[in-house]
């Protein structure tokens, strides 16, 4: 009998812990924690691994506009390049972790380029909200060429965040499983593009890592759908006094609990929205869990698991 | 009966053309003319692609040196950066180019990261000497933290150029080409990595893009290799009154040549050594030409060939 498919989407802090500023070393001694993991479960399961890219991609926004003597790269371009890089740290983390198990002639491995269609109709494009990049005062703000908006922090650039269509290169990765690879794809929610008669365009836009990676997991036909985090799992009023952790979670309660609010929306909305889509398509299993808990969660004893 | 392997090696110049700073629209336009050629190809050979990446490495390079506010990757990173970025382009690219010509269900393609492995005890890495990045004053040039070397326009840093020694993912990219996919991979001549027990880690260099290519080649059983370049093919005594290209050049007579330095060593060098290997160890046909002579040069009718 094949083995089942295992997509583990990897959040920002598999790489940049909080309180970091994200040198090459800490990233590649934070990586081992969840790569670690996902090594020994790949003796049990196909595995795919997704992964984000928001202080990559920020610290290349900002290195652009400290230099004007290199031509300027739209943001498509910017995600391209932390595909490279991230997928690298990963591929080679994971390659020492098979290596250190003895496994790693079984185990071939890739780590590709994705792009993933947007509809060029989609209404995020009409309001920009996902702030990216540098931080800016309120007077350079108003010199740049694109729209910025006031957050916490001071002035950042805003994109539009709009909904994955489908994955390009979504036979490939197919492919590739079948043949028993384990594959590094769809870094940063994959680069944006938009369908232009017999051409795709780059746009400048983010999409959603948990999204697009739920997106991957339906058209691939993946079993167990896990998103790593900075938190345990999925709970109530999170951070106040009666906050209560969710061990399982129905695709009704989820979808009540997201009506009033209960979730906070940048960060664990989208997270229960991508598994929640992931169970309604017709996945075995969704489960959210932190980066130290990835193979409790498979085994059923960690995390929260979104059920129907 | 299953079709040729042809490998291409682009060279920099199908991005970034003399006398251009290398926008993106630029390389996306320069692309169009290799990679056009490239996708007829591939209904008559399984193909791999392989490119450079020296001014994108460049630009990274410069803009790091100008932003003192994100911490400074190391060059591997950077190398995987411009996988990322390049690969991109070229697989978009020639995504379009199989949808022009209505091939392209029937040709999946992957763009991946490749790491390659060198000696640690490469004498190269005694004498680092292979130019990156910006130029710097020679005041400039005493305070960094690395080797420089004067060079025509200033100062530059200088790496070591060691040798390939084996494709960290030459089985992957077997695997693939046997499945029929057309496969971009070694960007840059591969990020380059050591063994150090049960695990590869990074190191500050630069492989030689087409010498890599050529081990490439050699360890996934290529038939035919093919290194594009800004040139007709090879000539002796270039750019002389005295220049004579040559259409066939047997092993003997390259070896005679280089050692004479009838080729410039920074340049048609490597290029003719690369040809050269790969002809000793085996390959059936080793063409060197022009970026816009590809089809031509697979048929026979143009660029230079190196023969037995």
């Amino acid at each position: 009998m094949k083995k089942e498919i295992l997509l583990v989407a990897l959040g920002g802090n598999a790489l940049i812990r909080k309180g970091q500023i994200g040198t090459v070393e800490e990233q590649f001694a934070n990586l081992r924690t969840p790569i670690g993991q996902i090594a020994k479960l790949s003796r049990d399961y196909r595995v795919i691994i997704t992964h984000g890219n928001g202080p990559q991609v920020g610290n290349l926004l900002l290195q652009q506009e400290c230099c004007d003597a290199v031509p300027s790269l739209p943001l498509e371009i910017l995600v391209a390049q932390t595909q490279g890089q991230i997928g690298y740290m990963i591929e080679s983390t994971l390659d020492a972790a098979l290596m250190g198990l003895g496994i790693h002639t079984e185990q071939p491995l890739v780590s590709l380029m994705s792009y993933v269609v947007v509809a060029e109709k989609d209404p995020a494009f009409l309001a920009p909200s996902k702030p990216i990049g540098p931080v800016f005062s309120e007077e350079k703000a108003a010199t740049l060429p694109y729209p910025t908006r006031k957050t916490g922090e001071g002035y950042r650039r805003v994109v539009a965040s709009p909904k994955p269509v489908t994955i390009v290169e979504k036979r490939e990765i197919r492919n590739l499983i079948d043949m028993g690879f384990i594959v590094i794809c769809c870094g940063g929610g994959g680069i944006p593009v938009i369908r232009e008669g017999r051409a795709f365009s780059g746009v400048d836009a983010v999409i959603d890592k948990d999204l697009a990676s739920a997106k991957l997991a339906e058209e691939v036909g993946v079993d167990i759908f896990l998103i790593a985090t900075d938190v345990k799992g999925v709970a109530l009023h999170y951070g106040r006094p009666e906050e209560a952790f969710l061990r399982k979670v129905s695709l009704d309660q989820a979808a009540r609990y997201l009506k009033e609010g209960l979730f906070p929306a940048g960060s664990m909305g989208p997270k229960v929205e991508a598994a929640m889509q992931f169970m309604k398509r017709g996945g075995k299993r969704a489960i959210i869990t932190s980066i130290d808990a990835i193979e409790e969660a498979v085994s059923g004893s960690a995390g929260t698991e979104v059920i129907r």
